[in-house]
C-alpha cells in the first residue's frame, strides 16, 4: 500500500467550524490528517503570532471521538506549533480552510485562512487556503470536494519555494461552476466607512463596516473570477520586497 | 508660512511607548503631528484588523495635556479609522514606531508596525515603518532625529502606487553607524524551538522561543545591513501575486 500523505488541516474560523470538517471529511481517504485549529475564531486576525501568551494545545472530540488538537492561538500559530511540537514529522501538504467568505483582493493580506498557507510554504511545505465566496447559508460540499480534488493534484507537482495558493470557490450550485481560473490578487481598493455608536452609558465606539469592492472586471483578477462564478487560484507568496524600486530609492541618496 | 505636513504617527508597541514619543517629539517642529496609536501593545499582531469587536478611540493625555488618541485595536486599525473618522482630512504622511525590535527578514510580515506603514500606503498616502535594531536599553534619539531627516526628504519625492518603506535602525552610537543601505527582505527560514512547560496545575503550555536568522551576509540584505550597523530600508508592497508561476499554474490544468 502506497504511503499516506500526511496532511495538516486548520483554518481561522475555529475548530468546530462546519468548512473544516466537511473538508477534513474530504480529505480522509486521501491522506492521513491532522487538525490542528484556533480554539476560537480567529478572522482578520493576518499574519498574527502569538508572543506575549503561552500557547496551550487541548485534545478536541467530535462526537465523542478525537478529532484534532485546538491551539489557543491563531492559525500561523497552529501551523509552526504542528510542525515544531505536535506532529512527529513534517507534514506533506498544509491545507486552510475551508474558510467562510472569500479571501481576495486587499483582504487577503488580513486574511488569518491565508497566513496560515503562508506559514506552511515557509516552512517549505507545499500548501494551499480555500475559502468559500459566501457568508451566508454556505454549502461546502462542492468547495471540499475541489480542495480533496486539488490536494491529490499538488501531491504530484511542485510549487516554487516560498509560494503557496489562495484558492476561492464561488457558492453557486456545482453546475453553474464555469470552470477554473488562475488569477492575480485584485489591488482595488476597498470602501470603507466607520458607524458611530452611542453605547448605552453615552460613550461612542465605531463599527468597521462597508467593504465593498471598486469592481475589476478582467476575469483574470480573483474577485472578477470568483464573482463570475469561476474557481480562483492565485499563486502568492510572502516577499514583500518591491524590487523594481530598489534602485531608484538608491538613487534619493538619503542622506544619515 | 508653508504649510506644515500633515503626518499621522502611530505604532505597535502602544501610545505610551517610549519609541513613539521620541519620534513625535522629532517630528513635531515639521508637521503638524497627530498621534493615533493602540491602547495597549499589539506587538506581533501582523496585519490584522478588528470586525468582531467595536472600535473606541479614546483621547490620551501626557503630562496632563492632550497626547493624541488610544485606540482599542491594531496599529491597521489605527490608520482606517484615523483617516476615517478621526483625521478631518487625509494625512501627507503616515509614520509607524519606533519599534522596540528590528523588523527584518521574514518577521516583517508578523509585524504590526509595518503593518502601519502598509495600511497608509493602500489609501495611496506616502508611508513608512522605523524600527530599532534592539530590544535592551533602546536609545531612541538618533532613530528618531533620522525618522525625521527620512519625513523631511520624503515630502519632496513621490512613492510608486502600493510601496512603503520599512526601515531599521542600528542601535549603536550615532557615530558608529556605517551609512544607509538600501535591502531586500532575508527570505531566510528562522530557528524557532517550542520550550515546553508545566503549568502549577500540571497542565502542558509552550512558549515559542529561539528565533535566530540563519544569517546572511550579503549587505544587500536587510538583516546583513542592520548587522553591519547600517541603517536598511527595505521598499515593501502587499500585491502578494507571485506572477512569474502564473503561466505554469495554468499549465497545470486542473480540473473542477
Amino acid at each position: 500500500m502506497p504511503k499516506k500523505n500526511k496532511i495538516l488541516l486548520t483554518n481561522d474560523d475555529g475548530i468546530d467550524a462546519p468548512g473544516l470538517y466537511a473538508l477534513y471529511l474530504a480529505l480522509k481517504d486521501f491522506g492521513e490528517v491532522t487538525v490542528v485549529a484556533p480554539s476560537t475564531e480567529q478572522s482578520a486576525v493576518g499574519h498574527a503570532i502569538t508572543l506575549s501568551d503561552p500557547l496551550r494545545v487541548d485534545s478536541h472530540k467530535k462526537d465523542g471521538s478525537f478529532f484534532g488538537y485546538a491551539v489557543n492561538g491563531t492559525p500561523a500559530d497552529c501551523v509552526k506549533i504542528a510542525c515544531g511540537a505536535i506532529l512527529p514529522s513534517t507534514p506533506d501538504m498544509v491545507i486552510s480552510g475551508i474558510n467562510l467568505g472569500p479571501n481576495t483582493g486587499i483582504n487577503t493580506i488580513y486574511s488569518g485562512t491565508v497566513s496560515a498557507a503562508t506559514e506552511g510554504s515557509i516552512l517549505g511545505i507545499p500548501s494551499f487556503a480555500i475559502s468559500l465566496g459566501t457568508f451566508q447559508d454556505p454549502d461546502f460540499r462542492y468547495a471540499a470536494k475541489f480542495g480533496k480534488n486539488l490536494a491529490v493534484k499538488m501531491a504530484g507537482k511542485t510549487l516554487p519555494k516560498g509560494v503557496s495558493l489562495n484558492v476561492n470557490v464561488p457558492a453557486c450550485q456545482e453546475n453553474e461552476i464555469q470552470g477554473i481560473q488562475i488569477t492575480r490578487m485584485s489591488l482595488a481598493l476597498y470602501e470603507e466607512n466607520f458607524d458611530k455608536r452611542l453605547d448605552p452609558r453615552g460613550r461612542i465606539y465605531y463599527w468597521l463596516t462597508g467593504q465593498r469592492n471598486n469592481f475589476e472586471t478582467d476575469l483574470s483578477v480573483d474577485v472578477a473570477a470568483l464573482s463570475a462564478n469561476r474557481i480562483s487560484i492565485t499563486p502568492i507568496h510572502y516577499d514583500l520586497t518591491r524590487y523594481d524600486f530598489l534602485k531608484t530609492l538608491d538613487q534619493w541618496h538619503l542622506k544619515q
